[in-house]
């Protein structure tokens, strides 16, 4: 199977420009396939954001994220290449993905990505 | 059906004056209907606010937001105009409107509007 | 039935003075009459305070709380009488009071007041 | 019976001086006894500190607080004395105790102490 | 048994070098010995780290963790040692270790270390 | 006050007689008080029931429910009166009042009444 | 208004004839308008059922309880017809619709209709 | 400390007699001493009888359990006891204690007592 | 894709034939694609059963419901293929499966298969 | 490691022979080792037991699980084993063992076993 695209995504123009107010939306229906061993891994996608002109529609954001089905991938990949193609899309004033997979061999692991960075100060 | 209308919104003199109390209004109950696909969308409307010298009537507020039952309109928009009528008929200090709109295809929005912005720095 | 009135708050002397530590007080069995509809309201009144040289006693705050069980008043007057009435007893070093109203036709409302004001710098 | 004593508490080395890392130690079998009523009172005990270079024992923890099992005090002193004790046996860089005591009337009480101050500036 | 040994923690490049996100690691199942009486605790391990170069691998994690099985020792000491350990192979910008162990004798007890301490001023 | 009076409850003709339905009522916000203390006690009435040819109008319910305000009475009587009335009244097939009321001295109680008898068989 | 109908319901053939399993539905987002004031009501509307030949189709019995509202009907009214229809058009071996209203002037209630009536022997 | 006695419970005549109605006590606050260890035990005790002629008095109900507090004794054994004492003072229709304890050493305990045996067929 | 097969289903020796002991299995990762729209559906499957000679082996278990994640299908058709399938394996003394699907278009769905049949009478 | 063995079991008399009472004991830390694996299973033993002449000792109970703590053996034959180990000890008039297994490649086991057999009629 071809590599997801963010050519799936569409926007539209927000309808706010100038007030800078959040857009929230969870997506407990994630689904990848674990590169090394084969077996499907699960997860909830949520994507917070602030947008400049542009919000993402959502049913394209659905089929954006159905592409990762049958994709093989790891989830820290995964999670950052979320952020990058809703970020070249959207051009948003901030952005954040906060991916938590279910279990696997009793661990469970969550990844969260900021746009632009905040969580430390530049070295 | 016509146009949701701040008309309705009835107001009383905030009973003190000169101190910053907050008032918080939960809705659960609150539908519209989606334009594009024309089902009915189901949220809970929650407001938060600090009132300078008036406040909202709440059964004039539940009689204002019953006219979006059959009013199509998109996540975003509906947000932002319950702020902007609000914020014109009660001219508060501050006031957050977060709407949480039930699941569609798998996929949960949710949209937080602030007046005055206090998200980012302005550019 | 006669005003509630702050005779009936008692006070004793703050066993840590100079120490800031909090004291919080939850209610849960408020209720007052609607003057609009002469329908009973329920609700559950929080208090935190920071004493300076005097605690309010729990078996009066009682019996003060009781005052309002058929006596007919809004939401946001009701709080700050509340605080009003602590405050003036009192004299704590900080103070808030948060009143969580049960629903009513569909709509549930919360008024939280602080002492002194904090929520926002002043005009 | 006899006062309580902070004899009982034993110490032993911070395994990692010079590290600020917090403990926090929930105690849900708190019981001591109303001065008042006689009655039993009961409650849950968390300590959150940062050890300096002793932490307490927890079996002595355990043995100190069942000290108050049969004595009568009020809220607000057993809990300044909980903290005074701890902090006079341990000498930590920061401690705080928070007591939630079980409802008592419909009213519910918690006590919130720090070591040192922090919640307000001196006057 | 011998030692826990940081020799099993296996690591991956950091697929986002430059940007700060968050990964976080929550372990359910984990359970030493206490060296005292020789019986089993448990307890659940919680990682938050943001990533420089190296990221540690979950399965390799796995196999550290369960070192401890049958090891005896102080809940102190295995929190600053997990922390040490996963710090000297990850070398990570920031780590939080929080290990939230089981009820013994009616006490829960909860210890967070961080890399590096931000919880204080140095003295 | 007056005792509280079936005479309040007003019922309608059960829209489909013949099928055995059923109806359950839940009222969280019942208040009374203590014939002893004097103190208000409050507690929830669940009603459940089959009706035959009357259902009871819900808002005559709570105007019957509201005379208990400030009409003291004891638990168990309190609970048995409110099935006397409603069968009184509606005459139903079958009907359960289960009354929970909040604790008072650490202790909750709840009384569960039936019409007819049906835990036990007749001695 | 028109009055709803049965005739937006479709049915599939039950894929099992001769095996008696259930399926269960739930349609948290039901709403009708209250008759005596106009007001919009809500609940949750659960159907179980053992199918013989038809199955009722997912999407037309949404758009048959969208039929409600704006629709004016009292809550056993509703639940009644629900049955009377879904019976009518599936004719199934077992069905019961349970209505869950939210709560209006501090009062919730359930409706349960049974096909065929299962609660009370016969008189 | 003396034996706990059945002289301090008092009862009242049951309000309806003949009607076979449940009343449900649930007291969290019980505390007694291990025989074994000396160590405090704590849980809850739920009551749950069919009375006949006499109902026990909730305030003597409380002082009963109170005499539990410094007394050693086993889960098993303290549970029959209260039933035996509980059923001799009210002669009950039928009567359930249930006992559930807070866990020690990672266990946790619970005994369920009738009057009269139900749970088995005679031998 | 291909059909879904039960020869991936492998078995072992029930360790205790003779005694009637439950096994209940929960899969809470469960998806399928919708025939209908092509869209995927997400749902949890429950299998409890009493074994006769033969258990289903818990990774084979996995593989055979792994078939599903690309394959189209009805929820009903679903739920009965599974019970078939499991049946024909194991041979089992009774088994339940029960499927809870996430909600679509705002309605939940579960199905939920007994072998042998039990929920009603024969005609 | 050695083989667990019934002979760390030790009883005591029931101090109340001839009353048919429920004793239930929960142990959340239970812990073996998966024999195809190598891997650790955590689990939550559930022993529900009316006894006859003999109960367990509860720290006898603890020793004779953490038995299982090194040892390698599946789910099924666990379970069995406790019951058939704490019968031949107790000699009880009923016991039921639930044992409930975290999860594992996200499927989730748990397996209930009686004596005597309850669930079906005898072939």
């Amino acid at each position: 199977m071809s590599e997801p695209t963010a050519d799936l995504l569409e926007t539209f123009e927000n309808p706010n420009v100038g007030r800078d107010y959040i857009i929230e939306t969870v997506c407990p229906e994630f689904t990848s396939v674990c590169p090394k061993t084969g077996q499907p891994d699960f997860g909830t996608i949520t994507i917070t954001y602030i947008a400049d002109e542009l919000c993402y529609e959502l049913k394209s954001l659905k089929l954006y994220l159905q592409q990762y089905r049958n994709h093989g991938a790891f989830y820290e990949s995964v999670t950052n290449k979320i952020l990058d193609d809703l970020v070249e899309v959207t051009q948003p004033r901030m952005m954040e993905i906060r991916a938590d997979f279910t279990p696997r061999g009793g661990i469970q692991t969550s990844v969260i990505v900021n746009y632009p960075d905040e969580f430390l100060e530049e070295d």
